[in-house]
């Protein structure tokens, strides 16, 4: 499966370029298709554009009150990000289930794989687009007016790629189906490096959200307008850079500028509008406020507009799916969290438990009333969105071990 | 004239997009290989692609000791760029050439209009690339090998257009025909209103620069990465950004962060590199390279390679020229430089002389060792590079008089 990926959505720069309703998207999601196919399980689309797999019959199971597990993750990326971000949970949820059919497992309820539209928002401003629009939490005259950087409406493009966006809304009938969801996802900083172990499994979700940031200035010559006359937006965008990083650190959050656009962004040209992205995160909720706030008023400051684009409550993962995905991963033979040291001698025996700062559709089904667990894969970089993000095929292999442990424990 | 280049290359902004070696910089070249064929003027292309209609035989001409009187412009704009810089000159020139025929007028030398190819320099980041290269002062391997930001190359893009660019370098046989060369050009400043005339002469064209700083950073997770792990371009280029602009205000000069790219420009992606490009100018070249040397080391302090894209060293405009092009401005009838106050009685009655931070073909010309000078049209927004660029009707009347009558004079 994952040779069958490698090259989909390819950029030159080793990383991967695949966006919400293009043609690789569409490429990706008949992969998906297919592979479902293959194992004869039933995909069904929901009006989000969600793709789930299903193994048994999740309609039949829910009316006789055993709703199905759900696995999976997404298979689209961040501009130029790994190739492990999202389809790492979906391959190793196919590996899984193709492990249980090998031991001839039969589960007593349905396992259901999932395959989440538009997680990364690249395209449209919006993370976990799909599990947003499946939940109720996104707006559907705001998700339809979302706009690409070619202005191109995400209501226009996933009406193109066949959804009835005109039917967008919380959707019961698919979230009914789903008693349980376990996302398996490669690590996305250094904590199981410093843990020496292979898998953890996620206490909760940081808070976090995206806010735009509008700066309008007037275009005008670089070379024969006094610095007394103009209005360069430029300016205010550095010191928003600056004050953002600093804020962050006093608050103790973490706080990015990762993109920004220029208009028209010509070199002897003053900008007449600049647009900036900010991220912001942290273990206490109240210090990402505490930096937004500060973003806020010097944002108006400067003559600037703040909009936030997506803001995500800090989520724990539901604890008894936890403590019965923990059990099942320490009990599995041998158990995930089994580490040897160097000279064999075991260096951990359970499998950790991490919050995380990286939002996820687990978390937005979590915050659904959905009860939901997340596995993490190490990750050895330390480093995601980036081609560097990597996992050893080991690792990869325990994953896939794990997960099957999980879902025979949740379904057996 | 106006009315045919109007739609070409407009934007939704309403300015304009016109770049260099493009579909619609190929529509205006073949626009005014057109108009110049209308009026019987030879067009001759040279090997930078510039285009030169000629009333006359220059090369004979030439031979007999009397090289042509060229006037002209160029077509091309930055992004989202004004009608007026460029076009006016181009429109003017013809403008002035049906004007002196009109009269019955016959030179005693060859008339040239030029349109300058890639005078922005807004597609491969050269500014005044056709002049440059048709002087020399651009390397030929530097210019073919100089990309846009989809990774063409300027050799492509100019091959492509059907110029002979493995024969790029000085052209003498082009040059020799030019025994002097007047722009006329929209005011890009605000000179103009204040000394309330329609027409100025130039002085002088400023020291002015072009800088690229390329600030690497480590692209990961905008949520996952803590603040000490990261190496974050965007905080190196707002310092930069903010220190060219303190650094310019205490040096007398101007400096200008028009321009930027993100890699891979993703919300919750820490950028991987951030490409900035400054320009700076001023009447003092030691106050412009004072802030390149600062930026300079600002930017080796951020790990980041700061390189030279384009230097164009003050150039004084021809001193003998410019008293003739003065002479005849002053003594048409009614005189250029005669402007009336409200009440009727005039105001100024000679053309006044000004400096300008802009870059011109002219400059460049000049700088090689042609009798150049310029002539500016009042700009009532002053506001330039932005589609509020404008000139009235009538001071555009006064400027094509005036260039008819500087031609008559150096060519009577």
């Amino acid at each position: 499966m994952w040779a069958e990926l490698d090259a989909v959505g390819r950029a030159p720069s080793g990383g991967y370029r695949r966006f919400a309703w293009t043609p690789i998207d569409r490429s990706l999601r008949e992969w998906f298709a297919g592979a479902a196919q293959l194992r004869g399980l039933d995909v069904v689309v929901d009006r989000a554009g969600n793709q789930w797999a299903w193994w048994g019959e999740p309609d039949a199971a829910t009316a006789a009150g055993r709703p199905g597990i759900v696995t999976g993750s997404h298979l689209d990326s961040v501009p130029d990000g790994g190739a492990f971000d999202g389809p790492l949970g979906v391959v190793s949820a196919l590996a899984a289930i193709d492990a249980l059919r090998q031991d001839g497992f039969t589960p007593d309820r349905p396992i259901g794989v999932v395959n989440f539209a538009d997680e990364e928002g690249a395209r449209f401003g919006v993370a976990c687009a799909g599990s947003r629009l499946l939940t109720g939490v996104l707006d559907p005259d705001r998700a339809r007016g979302l706009t690409d950087a070619d202005g191109i409406r995400l209501g226009t493009a996933a009406a193109e790629a066949g959804l009835a966006v005109e039917h967008w809304g919380r959707d019961d009938e698919t979230l009914r189906r789903v008693g349980g969801f376990v996302e398996l996802h490669v690590e996305q900083g250094r904590g199981l490096i410093d843990l020496g172990a292979p898998l953890a499994v996620a206490s909760k979700t940081w808070a976090h959200g995206r806010w735009r940031v509008d700066l309008p200035g007037e275009a005008n010559h670089a070379g024969t307008t006094r610095l007394l006359d103009r209005r360069d937006p430029m300016l205010g965008y550095a010191r928003l850079v600056l004050a953002a990083r600093e804020s962050a650190q006093r608050n103790d959050a973490v706080a990015t500028c990762g993109k920004v656009r220029v208009h028209p962004n010509g070199v002897n040209a003053i900008p007449s509008l600049v647009t900036g992205w900010f991220d912001a995160r942290g273990a206490d909720p109240n210090g990402v406020l505490a930096v937004v706030a500060e973003l806020r008023a010097l944002a108006q400051v400067e003559g600037a507009t703040m909009t936030e684009e997506s803001w995500t409550a800090e989520t724990a993962f539901d604890s008894h799916l936890r403590a019965r995905v923990l059990d099942a991963l320490n009990e599995c033979d041998p158990p995930a969290g089994l580490v040897a040291s160097e000279d064999g001698a075991p260096v951990t025996d359970r499998v950790p438990v991490l919050a995380t700062g990286a939002g996820h559709d687990a978390g937005i089904l979590g915050a659904a009333g959905i009860p939901t667990a997340m596995i993490f894969v190490r990750n050895p970089t330390g480093i995601s969105h980036s081609p560097a993000e990597f996992a050893e095929r080991e690792d990869c292999l325990i994953g896939v071990r794990g997960l099957a442990a999980v879902l025979r424990s949740l379904t057996g």
